[in-house]
């Protein structure tokens, strides 16, 4: 019988997930029960991280024999590829990576599940990206990550950035993979499904990432945000009758790809 | 109701104990309940760092945002003084620290307790030092520390240490302090108080630091060694019909420093 924590000792296993805020996370919240539903004596703890600070802090921690794995959120995903030693094809193609891992051999691989995660999460819930078009708001690091498994997936893909820049740079970049399935565009287009892959609707403050009234009535919206769970989109979408897709999906998604990543199934007498 | 352990989230405030080996320290198991008991929304883990690795482990936790106190032990205390912006004279005069925490103006200060959590410990048990002669066994770091609170509260010290350099270095840096105070000496004198200050007994193979069969019945045995609880050497002086005192005594009067030093009281509400 375990409790929700275990006990930390000086034998417990260190992961780390890092951001700039970081009061914000919600993988220890739900890293550390699973360890402990699992039987591992490990602990995920928060560590916060400045982009100047952020070298520094990872190096450490890399350098740490206890610290096994390592979550990596915003801001710092693009920056955090530089600090492994490996990139996974994933990670690769949505520059930028959201978790890394010790290797046998002592060197850290850099992955990305956010993009995986956020299609399970789909399929979880009976959206099927295969075929289907998805207007994509964001082409920041989640942004990308998305937009690389959605055309895995076979997805047909637009997507819309303020930063034109970042656009195009993530059209190049991935274009050559998925010919003539990307594509970007300057606002919201008719599509199977929209969703808002920025931070907007973390603060109450935020305006609306886009307006839900411009989308046809057959649009499933899609929000990445996870706290407030029903944002200010998903909100004014269901007003509209639109269907809706939470954000939370993607993140319950990841543990069971951590799992596999972190090898937590094999470290189990 | 606090539990023993209370739920880790992004708000959750970070202490790390830096060893080499890391997997016997009693910190965690001291501290996080301590922290659950006052209410404070902090977690101290274990963080291995070898000697090669310490600057770049000491350095990245200085770097993170919510990382307030660092606990430091074997091998690490001499060095992670170099990786402190400030020094107490207890861990000046000790040439070592134990625990550093931030200052209100983000520096680093470096403190040692292990000398005052042993002299408070050995008065919890009714062996005031004042005006008594201390044998002590151990000139490394947490001899240093020992000695140096000893002399503080009035004690005479006579040192022993099969590395004689550092015996000299001891005593040169605390006799203009501690002046007709502070002797050296080839292996075990008469003296009120016998104390092992070396790991000798933490493994089943270590021979017996001393032979407590040298010493005067009227001798009090003491240990620095924590685990285990009752040492080979303290076995032997009660079979010999001597006084003994534990190695836990010392950690735990350090908690409640630990509380003063890393502001612990005044976090709550």
């Amino acid at each position: 019988m375990t409790t929700e924590h275990q006990r930390i000792t000086g034998r417990t296993r260190l992961f780390a997930v890092i951001g700039d805020p970081v009061e914000q996370v919600q993988a220890p919240t739900m890293m550390n029960p699973l360890f402990a539903r699992l039987g591992i004596d490990a602990v995920l703890v928060p560590v916060h991280a400045t982009p100047a600070g952020l070298a520094s802090v990872v190096r450490g921690l890399q350098s740490s024999g206890n610290v096994d794995g390592l979550l990596v959120t915003v801001p710092h995903k693009r920056a955090a590829l530089d600090l492994a030693d490996e990139v996974s094809a994933a990670a690769a193609l949505s520059d930028g990576t959201n978790a890394m891992r010790r290797t046998p051999d002592g060197r850290w691989l850099a992955d990305n599940f956010d993009g995986e995660g956020f299609v399970r999460g789909l399929r979880s819930a009976g959206h099927e990206p295969e075929g289907r078009h998805v207007w994509l708001l964001g082409a920041g690091g989640a942004g990308s990550a998305i937009a690389v498994s959605l055309l895995s997936a076979g997805a047909e893909v637009t997507v819309t950035d303020r930063d034109e820049h970042r656009v195009h740079t993530l059209v190049e970049r991935l274009s050559p993979h998925f010919p003539g399935r990307l594509h970007s565009a300057a606002g919201p287009v008719a599509a199977d499904l929209a969703v808002n892959a920025t931070p907007l609707g973390m603060r109450p403050e935020d305006p609306l990432p886009f307006e839900p009234a411009l989308l046809p009535d057959s649009t499933v919206v899609v929000d990445i945000v996870m706290k407030p769970r029903r944002t200010a989109l998903l909100r004014t979408a269901e007003t509209r009758g639109l269907r809706v897709h939470y954000g939370a999906a993607m993140l319950a998604q990841q543990l069971d790809l951590y799992v596999d990543f972190f090898s937590l199934g094999r470290r189990l007498a």
